[in-house]
């Protein structure tokens, strides 16, 4: 099948052309498949991109680690993975998830649970 | 004031304390004030950080052009913020916004208005 030059690129295309920086990485945002709340941000290499799509469970890539990693790999805190979003030029990806528990390492339901309000934090209303 | 070792740790605090990588930037995730969607991801340097806190819209730091932008400062589509959200390590940043206009410089509301579906990209339903 032929591809037209419009649906070969990056902004316009059907083509999946994830684009990695010059570390391999991009950006991840976990959202609330139900509630479209952000839950966290994280960053992937090909490989994690390649076992989020393969297995439907979020992994990513850990640059203190330097190694892939599966969200909840020893939580039990999967994210599973209902759908995946990719942005205008393709280097930022969002996963939209049902978590099967607290997303943050914290115990918080979402790592963004403070705002910033006069200079200093406050925790957000439940 | 004296400060408690718990209020000044980045994430139990109430210490407002951006940690930026090794090129000085962080990761903001741009959702729409009303709805939650996430339209859009960039990087912020501290001086974007501090220009959007001052001014009250979003600023972002470009990779490509080495240099800080203020969102809409060609289109005038620009991005009030109504509320700025940490994360645990506070890397990253959520910005709460109004919207003057499309997000995206394609026009559409949102950078993401594709997903990925059976290894090829298709539009969201509007």
């Amino acid at each position: 099948m032929t591809q037209s030059n419009v649906s070969s690129t990056p902004e316009h295309g059907t083509e999946f052309l994830p684009k990695y920086d010059a570390h391999g990485l991009l950006t991840a945002v976990v959202t609330d498949y139900d509630s479209n709340a952000v839950l966290m941000v994280a960053f992937m290499n090909a490989e994690a991109v390649a076992s989020t799509i393969e297995t439907g469970f979020a992994h990513f890539y850990s640059r203190s680690r330097k190694k892939q990693w599966r969200k909840g790999e020893s939580s039990g805190h999967v994210l599973a993975v209902r759908e995946i979003l990719t942005d205008c030029d393709q280097d930022a990806l969002v996963l939209r998830c049902k978590p099967a528990g607290p997303t943050c390492h914290t115990g918080e339901k979402s790592c963004f649970y403070r705002r910033l309000g006069d200079g200093r934090l406050e925790r957000l209303p439940a």
